[in-house]
């Protein structure tokens, strides 16, 4: 039986570490969020394309941006249909590359400039709406990412999301992985 | 000893099982590719854009094209800056859903119209060039995707691709995400 015991310890030590590393993100003691690793291998669920040319010059975010989710709340969202205790999204932000090729007329990628994230967290975010809370990793002036962000005031981001996001404050409508494999067991690919 | 040959067996049967899986598609006997399944879930490398409004109503490929490619071969990319054998890119397709949202306008993503896929195998396409074969599964009349499909003729897709595209018959150019990490042995995050 002394060996069984040896045995049984690093397993559960295992899976505590397991639970602990089922959140994708990491918040630090002084309440900032660390910069996110590893999301361009994540879910991707969309990606609009608001471009400087079609908005004066100004797009409030430019140009395309592609979204992800971590993994693991996709898989509570393709089981649930709700987004989870720890949900986050990041919106990678590239730039136009060109509006020409061999494909035809339109918006085709160019750089990374930037990244923003959203978290859903009621441990966390007690006071913000439906527990969101907004960060932005852009640094516009050195052309590299911030190692950590401040979550934004409440109203900077929530107005926009209150008023149109369609579910749980996700602009949902605009990323169909999301809408095609909510609460659907499974990625709700056609004909699967 | 007896014991220890009845314990190795299954594992190497296991770890011949995991070559083979290996490989994320599946070719039939009768040459025909199977519609790939779990790409949503795969590395996202990109999203172009050609709306049908920018080409007099008939884009070559309508309209956001979503680029994924299978996690293995990306990691064969990070580390080596080549298409390994066995790679496979899908291209899924997805209209333009609205032109407008409290973001700006611009283009945003509706429903899924469409699948494409191809392979560099030389193995299953030694005479194409590079060895890429390319298919599509989008049957616009059903509405659903086709279960199989067989290789187009070469000169179907590979005059663009071999006249346009950046890396090994692949727009890479238009891969934000492929272009960041080609070889550099990580996901190419900035400031990472």
């Amino acid at each position: 039986m002394k060996t069984m015991t040896r045995l049984t310890l690093p397993v559960l030590l295992a899976c505590s570490t397991l639970v602990q590393a089922d959140m994708a993100f990491e918040i630090k003691d002084d309440g900032t969020l660390k910069r996110p690793q590893g999301y361009r291998e994540w879910v991707y669920v969309g990606t609009p394309v608001t471009p400087n040319d079609m908005n004066d010059g100004k797009a409030p975010f430019p140009e395309f941006h592609a979204v992800y989710i971590d993994p693991e709340s996709f898989k509570h969202w393709k089981r649930t249909g709700k987004y989870r205790e720890g949900t986050i999204l990041v919106k990678e932000l590239v730039s136009v590359g060109s509006k020409l090729a061999v494909s035809g007329k339109g918006y085709f990628m160019g750089d990374f400039i930037g990244l923003e994230a959203t978290i859903k967290s009621a441990k966390h975010f007690p006071n913000e709406p439906g527990n969101w809370a907004y960060f932005s990793f852009t640094d516009a002036e050195n052309g590299m990412l911030k190692a950590t962000a401040n979550a934004f005031p409440t109203a900077a981001c929530n107005a926009c999301h209150q008023a149109s996001a369609q579910t749980d404050w996700v602009f949902t409508q605009f990323y169909p992985v999301l809408r095609a494999s909510q609460a659907v067991g499974h990625d709700g690919t056609v004909g699967r």
